[in-house]
C-alpha cells in the first residue's frame, strides 16, 4: 500500500509539472464535499459523496494559498512514506511550519484545523485514506476474541492474539490496513458494545469465548480505525451486531457505524457497515423485561430532538420497527442505558445478548 | 487482596451490628476530605489528607439517608468481591436502584454523581481503593517496553509482554494491583509522554528498545490506573521522567503525577510519584534549540493564569528552575507543544529526549 500511495503522490506531482511545462496553471480534481453533494445511496445502504467534481487550481486568487499548502502536504506525506515513518496531523503541521516558515512571509498553518480540509482534498483526489499517507488519526476502541493479527510496524513483526489480552484487550490503532493483516478470524459474529465499562463487564465474563464472537467497543463514537476494523471483519462475512444505549447518542453511534456519516461520506466504501444490525437497548425491551421499567431515566431534550429527526430520515422512516421505537420514545419521554441491564445481576447483560442474538431479535 | 477487602467489609458491618445490639446508632469514621484538611506534606513530597476525622452516623436527620446508601454500597461491593465480578460506578448505581427502588419511597441514586462521595467515604474509612472493591474506574493510558505482566482475570491467566504489542501498546487497565503482577521489569527508566500521538511516534522509532525504557502515555491527564502503574514502577527504583507540553495543561499533568492532586489527596500514598522529574518542553529549550523559537505559539489566558498560580505554590516557588521558567512564560506569553520537536525531522524528538536524559537536564 505504501508503494501504491507513493506512486499516486508521484503521479499527482508529475501531472502538475507537465501542466506547468505547458504554461498551464497546475490543477487537480476532487469530489465536492459540500452538503449538496452528500447523498444516501439506496443500493449501497450508506451515505456517500455524489459525483460533483471541484477543481483546485494554482492561478486563482482565492485558491493559490490553499493549493500551495495542499502540495506542501503531499510533499511531506511522500517523505513520510519514503522514510517509513508516521506522524499526527499536529506533527505534519510543525513539519510544514518548520520548512515553510522562513522562506515565506506568513506562517502557513497558523491553525491546525486549516490543514484538515486540505488533507481531505488529497484523500479524495487520490482515492486514499490519510492513514495510507502515514498520517495517524486519533485511535480509540478495544477488541477481544478469536482474532489473531500480524502487525508489521517499526521494523518488527508482532503477532497479536486477541484471546490473550487479559483484562485490557487489544487497542484498535489508527491504521488497520497498512502493515497489518488478519492471521486468523475464527468467530461467528462481531458484537459492538457502546461503552467501555460494558465491554469490560462482558470481557470479564468471557462472553467472546462462550459465544465465539469478536467483542469490540468503540468507546462511544467510533474512530476511523475502529470502523475500518469492523468493515474488514464484515468483509469476512461475519454478522455485525450493535448494542448501545437507547438514547440520542447510542442511536447515533449505531447509525454512524451502519450508514457512515456526513463528515466521512468520502470514505463510506471503506468504513460504512450497512450489514450492521441493532440489538438494543430498545423501548420494546421494557415490555419484554419487567425490571427495566423502573430503571429507565428521563429523556433529555437532545434525545427527543434526535428521535424526531430520525423519523424524518427516509432510510429510517420506512422501517416499521424503528418508527415504533422512536414514537415510543416521543410518547414516554424515557430512555434506557445499556448499564441498566446489570440491575438484576452483573451477568444479566450476557444473558440478554445471548437471547437477542440466538432469537434474532434485531430492530430492523 | 480480594480476601482482605472482603474481610474489611465484613468487619465494617459487624462493628455496626454490635453498635445496634448495644442500642447505639451505627457509626463509622472517615477522614475529612474538605479543602481545609488537604495539606502538602513536605516530608513525603505529596498532597495528602490531614488528620481531621469525621463521623458518619445513622441516627442523624442530615446523615441517615447517605449513611444507608453507604451501607448499601458496601453490601453490593461485598457481593461483587464474593462473585469475583467487577462493574463500573454506573453498574453499581443500577444494582442499587434495582434492589432498593421498590421497597423505598424514593429512588436512592437519582444521580450517579451522588454515589461518588459515598464511595470515597468507604475507600477512606476502609483504607482501600475502589478498585479493591471490584469497582472499575475509567481506564486510559498505554505502555510499551521491557515490562512483562501476569494478568489473572475472568478465570484465566494471560502473560502480557509489553515489547510485543506492535503499534498499539498495552492499554493500562483500571486496576493494576488485584490479580496482576510484574513478571519482569528490565528497564533503566520510565518515560511518561503526555500525548498519545507523541507516544506512537516514539513507539514507531522503538525508543523504548534503543533506550531500554518503559514508554507510557497517560493520554493527557493520568487515570488512576496509570498513576498507580507508574507508582509501582517507581517502587522498583526506576527513575520516572515526564515529557509534556510547555503549557498549563502539560504542567498540570506533570504535577499531578508528581505530587498527586487535591481530589485524590486521599490516595496520595498509592498514586503520587514525588520522585518524578520534568524533562520538558521548557522555555529554556528555545535558547538551546534554535528552531523552536519559530515554532512557539501564543499562550492562552489559561496558561498565563496557571503560571501565576504555580508561582504561588510553596513547593514550586522554592525551585529556582521552575520560577525562571514560569517567569519566562509570563514575560514572553508563549508556549510550546511537544509536537513542535518533530519540526526538523520526525525522529528529532527521540534525539532531544536522549540528550536531556543522558545529560540529566531536568527542571528541578
Amino acid at each position: 500500500m505504501a508503494e501504491k500511495a507513493e506512486k499516486k503522490l508521484e503521479d499527482f506531482g508529475r501531472d502538475m509539472i507537465s501542466e506547468i511545462d505547458k504554461d498551464l496553471s497546475p490543477t487537480f480534481k476532487t469530489l465536492a464535499r459540500t452538503k449538496s453533494n452528500v447523498i444516501f445511496d439506496e443500493s449501497m445502504g450508506y451515505i456517500r459523496l455524489g459525483n460533483k467534481v471541484e477543481e483546485r487550481t494554482f492561478v486563482n486568487v482565492g485558491q493559490a494559498r490553499k493549493f500551495m499548502q495542499t502540495i506542501a502536504i503531499a510533499n511531506k506525506c511522500k517523505k513520510f512514506l519514503r522514510e517509513n515513518s508516521h506522524t499526527s496531523i499536529r506533527g505534519l503541521y510543525y513539519q510544514l511550519k518548520f520548512s515553510l516558515g522562513e522562506t515565506l512571509d506568513e506562517d502557513l498553518f497558523s491553525e491546525q484545523s486549516e490543514s484538515n480540509p486540505l488533507i481531505e482534498d488529497l484523500e479524495v483526489a487520490l482515492s486514499l485514506k490519510r492513514e495510507d499517507l502515514n498520517l495517524n488519526t486519533d485511535r480509540k476502541g478495544v477488541v477481544a476474541g478469536p482474532l489473531v493479527l500480524r502487525d508489521r510496524f517499526g521494523g518488527s513483526e508482532d503477532i497479536i492474539d486477541c484471546t490473550k489480552q487479559g483484562r485490557s484487550g487489544w487497542m484498535i490503532p489508527s491504521d488497520v490496513d497498512n502493515g497489518m493483516d488478519f492471521k486468523s478470524v475464527d468467530a461467528d459474529y462481531v458484537l459492538v458494545v457502546e461503552k467501555d465499562a460494558m465491554w469490560q463487564r462482558l470481557n470479564e465474563d468471557k462472553f467472546w469465548k462462550k459465544e465465539n464472537c469478536i467483542l469490540i467497543t468503540p468507546k462511544g463514537q467510533s474512530s476511523r480505525g475502529c470502523r475500518r476494523l469492523i468493515r474488514k471483519l464484515a468483509d469476512r462475512k461475519l454478522p455485525v451486531y450493535c448494542f448501545t444505549d437507547c438514547d440520542a447518542w447510542g442511536w447515533y453511534i449505531y447509525w454512524a457505524i451502519k450508514t457512515g456519516s456526513i463528515n466521512l461520506a468520502y470514505l463510506a466504501n471503506d468504513i460504512a457497515i450497512p450489514e450492521a444490525k441493532f440489538i438494543g437497548v430498545t423501548m420494546q425491551d421494557i415490555k419484554d423485561y419487567d425490571f427495566l421499567g423502573k430503571l429507565t431515566i428521563n429523556a433529555k431534550e437532545v434525545d427527543i430532538k434526535r428521535a424526531e429527526e430520525m423519523l424524518g430520515y427516509e432510510w429510517i422512516s420506512r422501517s416499521k420497527g424503528w418508527v415504533n421505537e422512536l414514537k415510543t420514545v416521543l410518547k414516554t419521554k424515557k430512555k434506557i442505558e445499556q448499564d441498566a441491564l446489570q440491575g438484576p445481576r452483573l451477568s444479566f447483560v450476557g444473558e440478554y445478548l445471548k437471547e437477542k442474538i440466538s432469537k434474532k431479535k434485531f430492530l430492523v
